[in-house]
């Protein structure tokens, strides 16, 4: 079965997002990600910040949440309300053909069809501290702090929605080191295997 | 920093040890593998077979290992002698140049060196218990059972060893499904990050 939807998890500011979109130019396909979110918050009716934000926290870490618990839309509370819809858009994404869908737990939403390569992009601490900085500047928090932050939330995130570790190879068919392998690197490899 | 010194983890019949073969010949640098137990089974004086179960035992659950238990070499229980060996020839091979290293714990044993690239080769159950079945014939337990038992064994003694997890992406530059992509074409990416 040829694997031509490609969903990209990513550790922060391991270069991730701009691997995906390299890629999606590179074959041709279209490349979703903040479009998921729009879409969500779009169908949903709730603030575009609150569908972002809820792609990073598990609900009890949520601060946002909080205004909305107790609220319930269609029997379900808010929360497993916008997870059914964001697994309904990206199915829906998939269904339209070959694509990159970065984040948004898509790997383990897309898990039952046959034709997508999952791949995980990761590297160290001190490359993405150093890649954060260059790219999104300075906080009042260090880079190396802003980073296991973000990992920490994406990971309890993971966890929460889909009942899997993050992280683990038998997740992924391919999982690069960035940093090592460097960005154009890795998009060669993955277009790759998915020519 | 050049990365030319590559140690291979891999799930039991995924193929690792043959990709790291025809890596090898295709770098046209030296293959470790069984040469290492067989250097240190020469070192201490112990037997092959017993070195090799080393291999996949946590000490706890080797059975051949309570026939030395309690013995002791340079004041050192015989797991901890033999591991020293091991970690003490590994290194020393690294120190050679260029070569690929199969298993052994080797990722951890030369984890403060910069120039090994660390590579994890995986792949579905289904795949492997096929593949040994192909590989190794028949035995009396069913192929799924097999892979599964040594899955787990090696799990515990990487863990016992190493105080890491096996198979958690961060430990390696590359991990890649076998199964999905393709021996010779892991061999291509590979060769492809190194050259």
């Amino acid at each position: 079965m040829k694997k031509n939807i490609i969903t990209i998890s990513r550790e922060f500011g391991s270069g991730g997002r701009t691997i995906g979109k390299k890629l999606a130019e590179k074959l041709g396909v279209p490349y979703y990600d903040r479009e998921i979110i729009i879409k969500v918050a779009e169908e949903s009716g709730l603030d575009q910040k609150f569908i972002e934000e809820m792609g990073e926290y598990a609900p009890s870490k949520n601060i946002f949440s909080y205004a909305f618990v107790g609220r319930s839309i269609d029997g379900l509370s808010t929360n497993d309300y916008i997870w059914n819809l964001q697994c309904n858009i990206i199915r829906e994404l998939a269904d339209k053909g070959p694509c990159v869908i970065v984040g948004r737990c898509a790997d383990y939403i897309l898990r039952n069809r046959d034709d997508v390569l999952n791949v995980f992009i990761h590297a160290d601490k001190e490359y993405r501290a150093e890649r954060i900085v260059r790219e999104y500047g300075e906080r009042t928090k260090s880079p190396i702090e802003r980073v296991e932050e973000k990992d920490k939330k994406r990971s309890i995130n993971y966890q929460y929605y889909t009942d899997r570790k993050w992280g683990i190879v038998q997740n992924y068919e391919v999982s690069l080191d960035s940093g090592v392998i460097g960005i154009d690197n890795c998009v060669e490899i993955i277009a790759s295997i998915v020519k």
